[in-house]
């Protein structure tokens, strides 16, 4: 077999949403299509892929090095040994290669979007879900037939009040979330509990079925004023309170908060992941990893990183990706992540999962269909083949 | 004062060397050209920038994301208050805008080659050369009249024996350099040992005058068996034993090898140099701190990167920048660090300095032309000005 051709194309992810740190006003993603001369159903596999949200396509960056380099390959360099697959793992090597180590961003979109695309192309090859191709090579063939999920929105926009948050969040609710997000640190602390209230209200009061997400605004002086704020809610989790590199902030915020924290989905390499977990403070069971395999290499890569989140004392349950796509379900079912985020809302057609899949009492079902699922999601296949003109 | 253009092209970087991570064979670097209606000496100020070495072109996210916002700012977004000439603060702001944080790479080129083209531009307008500039802005007025500079080389390419390594060595002394650097983990340990001792042979012996590069290729294991073999060595430094993300290693390492250790070329952000200075067990007026500046968000990011290492007890005299530019040279010179890279045989036009300056005893002096100094470097400011067509 062999990759015929690579399509590049960038769709507009634009909203008027603001979180505490950016606004969405012009994000990108990129969608990339692998096209193989591999037939099935008549027609020739092809593999699709996507940069879940907050980075923006990297479409210079798959024109200028990442492309050229699959495209330019033989295909002993990209294919199984048999020839009648992809390597994922070959592939990656293939894309790092004359790439210096650290400084991991951008780049890590561009092969993370690749990487999802040759994943969906192998397991469509194979003819099986990619969460059966990834329980079946590592993790002796078991699955999570359902996944536990929650809403993530909540975000500032222009005139939203706290009714227009309180009927969102109710709005999550009667589609089958039990737990929702919201943001913080885009207002004073004082209003943010006011709307923390008024969302909680919404949940029965109960802490453990909100999270809050500062989005990596804060100083640790913030950071651990919020975390004063917000103890005795008891919440579900309170997320990237300060910049994600700062380490230290993290453990001191650990060791001031007793509910758990979560972090991680600004991480891109196993490398950054490690540091988190050396230094970050975070705690076994309790706080939640959030990294998002689209942004950071791909699922090459999010196998490493597990392994090194292991090798630190955790287990693959302590980690709920970020990013709310279908790639990170098929990860969270396949290897026994501990669940994945879902944006109801926003991100459309790229965030949600497939159409006749509904989310019950907090939990997702999986497709059936070969692949990561896309095909299952029609207003999403719609876009990524009119993207790349497929 | 308005900006009215901004170029953006790719040079090819491209050589047959190789380090213990990479080959350079494909390597590219981006050129820019910040064109304003600020007329000097009867023409307008045009400032230029490009990316250093060792990391590619950012032509698409120039093209994409940088020089869009920049471009499609008011004036009053990038001028200083009076107008008359640019604030390079104001612009790296402008530039970071809707970016998150975390992943620092790749973008931090992109920014790194505006900014660098910000200061040109800025310091031809005030008519000055930018160490002067800079030493004015942030150092009291004092500058240092020459920087000490090491020669860079030593890397493997097919068919190099040990005579070509010290032929290689000797030119450099023989151009007034005293210490010279190779590279390392290429290669066997006892082979790499027989090339130190050729480069030794060279340089009297004298260890002080030799540094060793292992471009972050060793696991523990490996930088503590050559640390071990080479400490008798008293080397000027062993230079990014272990990836350059892995704080951990660095720490160890220093703990087991008395002599000098360097590191800091592939950390991208002042998060990242933070995390150096916290984790990696750097050993104040001992160890070096090797940012280079064009990739890692430009000058304006570099201040950042200098006070969080003054916070954490270094000094800007623990820094020696990588890359090998004159824009290093400039905060060398301007801001006091410790020395700056040189390449005298690689990297050409791009490395090396002005051509009436000449290295003496190991320490090079300052051109006097306004700005970075690239009108000082026939070859290169040819080559720049080629590549935008200006």
């Amino acid at each position: 077999m062999r990759i015929t051709d690579i399509r590049n194309a960038t769709a507009p992810m634009a909203s008027n949403i603001s979180n505490a740190y950016i606004d969405f006003s012009k994000m990108t993603a990129s969608v990339v299509a692998v096209v193989t001369d591999v037939v099935r159903d008549g027609k020739p596999v092809i593999g699709y892929g996507f940069n879940s949200n907050g980075r923006y396509a990297a479409k210079g960056l798959l024109a200028e090095r990442f492309i050229p380099r699959l495209l330019g390959a033989a295909p002993e360099a990209y294919c199984n040994v048999s020839g009648d697959t992809l390597d994922p793992l070959k592939i990656w090597d293939l894309l790092f290669a004359n790439e210096k180590p650290g400084g991991h961003g951008e780049r890590s979109v561009a092969i993370g979007v690749l990487d999802m695309a040759v994943w969906d192309a192998t397991a469509k090859i194979a003819g099986v879900p990619l969460y059966r191709l990834l329980a079946d090579r590592f993790r002796g063939g078991e699955i999570d037939r359902k996944v536990w999920v929650y809403a993530a929105g909540g975000y500032y926009y222009p005139g939203k009040g706290l009714d227009a948050l309180q009927d969102e969040m109710r709005s999550y609710l009667d589609r089958g979330y039990r737990v929702v997000k919201m943001k913080i640190g885009g207002a004073p602390l004082e209003e943010d509990l006011r709307r923390i209230d008024a969302a909680l209200s919404v949940v029965d009061g109960d802490g453990s079925r909100l999270c809050v997400d500062a989005n990596g605004r804060f100083d640790l002086k913030t950071a651990l004023a919020y975390a004063r704020a917000m103890e005795n809610y008891q919440l579900r989790w309170y997320e990237e309170a300060g910049d994600p590199l700062d380490f230290e902030l993290q453990r001191v915020l650990a060791e001031a908060y007793a509910p758990p924290l979560a972090t991680g989905e600004n991480l891109f390499s196993h490398q950054d992941a490690r540091n988190l977990a050396r230094y970050g403070g975070m705690r076994t069971g309790h706080d939640v990893f959030q990294f998002d395999c689209a942004l950071s290499y791909g699922l090459v890569e999010y196998l490493r990183t597990l392994e090194t989140l292991t090798a630190h004392g955790f287990s693959a349950r302590d980690v709920v990706p970020h990013g709310g796509h279908q790639m990170s379900l098929n990860i969270a079912a396949g290897l026994g992540l501990g669940g994945n985020e879902s944006y109801p809302d926003v991100f459309a057609p790229f965030g949600g999962f497939a159409d006749d899949v509904a989310v019950e009492d907090g939990y997702v079902g999986l497709p059936d269909a070969p692949g990561v699922g896309f095909e299952s999601k029609t207003a999403l296949i719609k876009v990524m083949r009119e993207a790349t003109a497929l």
